[in-house]
């Protein structure tokens, strides 16, 4: 792209304006438009195809310590995706190639050579998967599931693996993976809809709806895990993490990578009452960080990719069009509307 | 001693006589006598010298599934402890050998050889430590904190390590070793003289009395830890807890080896808050229950024996006398009144 048709660009960005207390309202985003420059020596411009919406955006909102800084005042929006490149003047990176990285929630990104690795930009190889794929399996969720299960999960032929958000973008990865390392994978989801979905496309055991009723996951859990739970992978907190607790193994191992119940919370959140289980049972709770496991991140998309291509694996994206739709698209994270992994498309591919 | 002079003995005994809601209270206990009968083929009788009193005692009170069948309404209370053979039919043991076993809360125990193994009888060499360190580092108390310390912490030299019930049997086993192994150790107690001793005597780096006013802990925390803390032996749950949670580092290790403050509560216990804590810290939250290590016991026993000798090690045992003082004997763990591992002295060794 010449840079006269460059400089014709509108760049709209989402801005957070304000720290949300409870569920982020319209008060909490600022609407932006900048133009887009050319490329500084070395850099690139790139434009925004999709945008990966994740319960964890709700945490970078937050002030305070974290695994990563957070977001400011006035910053536009993290958010990783996928995109082209539409300028360079960087030998590694052609017009026309696809990347991932974390873009921001805005249509374009102008990227120097020295915030290249910071910004995770990385080419992304279409023939291996789709665009919303290399957001969901082969995109940060994927690995989070990847490692969090192999590395901390350890999972063994014949154990028992309960994991909750089962239909969601961490969630299948987690399932298949544990199904094809010889697990019995029991899913939790809300709704009748995504249990089926688990249980017919994605090969799991079973999957407990906790909407079902205030019972519904004690009860299923006991239904569906006679031999108890080996492994807990945990996306959601709070009552359903209890529950679990209640059924865990010896030496069983937690893998607590989100709390989506709790995100929310604008009180002290609900600490797992349970958590004596883990003596009673010397069993494990432990934190997953996907980011640690960068250097690893290759092996899982290759081992990952194959399964997509045999038919091993599924996924399911859930797509919502339109960068202004971001604000409301983040909130079906939290009511559980989203079915599969949430995709902000921004461009046409 | 002979068939005639033992059953001139009265074997007095504290039974279970209810469970209880909170604190135990004198309805739920029960106070009989039987005759000593003389030992069966094969078997021995043991006079008890001292009982150990531990928080674990509380949760074998309670009805339900936990590591350890609980105590049934009407038994004898169970009670590990140290004694003496007083009549022996079997080979293995003579008269006037000193053992450990899960005596019970009574002056004798008759056990047939099919139940030795089982009640953990054990003979005992008072030249490597005294009765009541053999109720203390060298028993249960001992062996908990070794190897909840080493298998599950893992400590490595300079690394900063944080114990509740920091002048408990279990706390200054676990105190001291970590010392030995290299690391930074905070100690928190309640109460200055138990700070000042483990600080003194043991050899702390620092020990945060809780007692000291609402907000001790987390100051306490930020003054002695200032590299964060890489291993929480909890002891003791609740705020002291969820106060470390807010201060572990990257790769940190919890041991969850209590819950003293939890034990009496008449509503669900509180879970950890800050559990997320474990999350953003990529940590740990590891239960430990010290029987899975009983056939290493006598290594452990063997190491701290040598520290013990050679000064390395000190230990502290709180002494109550009289089987009737066992009731009020063990309210006193749950007021922290005991200064050091509560033993009930039962007769003169």
């Amino acid at each position: 792209m010449s840079q006269a048709t460059l400089s014709s660009l509108v760049n709209h960005q989402i801005r957070l304006a304000a720290r949300p207390v409870g569920l982020p309202t319209d008060a909490n985003w600022s609407h932006t438009s900048e133009a887009v420059a050319e490329p500084a020596e070395g850099g690139v411009v790139l434009q925004t195809l999709a945008l990966s919406l994740d319960p964890a955006m709700r945490g970078w909102m937050n002030e305070g310590k974290s695994y990563i800084p957070p977001v400011a005042i006035g910053e536009v929006m993290r958010a990783g995706g996928v995109g082209r490149v539409i300028a360079s003047k960087n030998d590694k990176y052609a017009v026309g190639d696809y990347v991932s990285a974390s873009f921001g929630v805005q249509e374009y990104l102008s990227l120097e050579a020295a915030d290249m690795r910071r910004n995770g930009l990385t080419k992304i190889d279409l023939r291996v998967g789709t665009l919303t794929q290399w957001l969901n399996v082969l995109g940060m969720p994927g690995m989070t599931g990847y490692f969090g299960l192999m590395d901390v999960g350890q999972p063994q032929a014949g154990e028992t693996l309960v994991v909750s958000g089962a239909a969601g973008a961490v969630g299948q990865t987690v399932g298949q993976m544990a199904k094809i390392r010889g697990c019995r994978v029991v899913g939790i989801a809300g709704g009748q809809a995504k249990c089926d979905w688990v249980v017919k496309e994605l090969g799991f055991d079973a999957c407990i709806d906790y909407k079902a009723g205030p019972s519904a996951v004690r009860e299923g859990l006991k239904a569906h895990c006679p031999q108890g739970v080996d492994i807990y992978f945990d996306n959601v907190g709070g009552d359903i993490l209890d529950a679990v607790l209640a059924r865990i193994n010896r030496k069983a191992r937690i893998v607590i990578c989100g709390a989506i119940s709790q995100y929310n919370a604008t009180t002290a959140i609900a600490g797992p009452k349970n958590y004596l289980s883990l003596l009673v049972n010397r069993a494990r709770m432990e934190g997953i960080v996907v980011f640690d496991y960068a250097d690893r991140y290759h092996l899982a998309v290759a081992e990952m990719a194959g399964y997509l291509k045999d038919g091993r694996m599924k996924s399911k994206e859930d797509v919502v069009h339109g960068l202004e739709n971001f604000p409301n698209a983040l909130l079906k994270l939290f009511n559980g509307e989203n079915f599969g992994k949430l995709v902000l498309e921004v461009a046409n591919a």
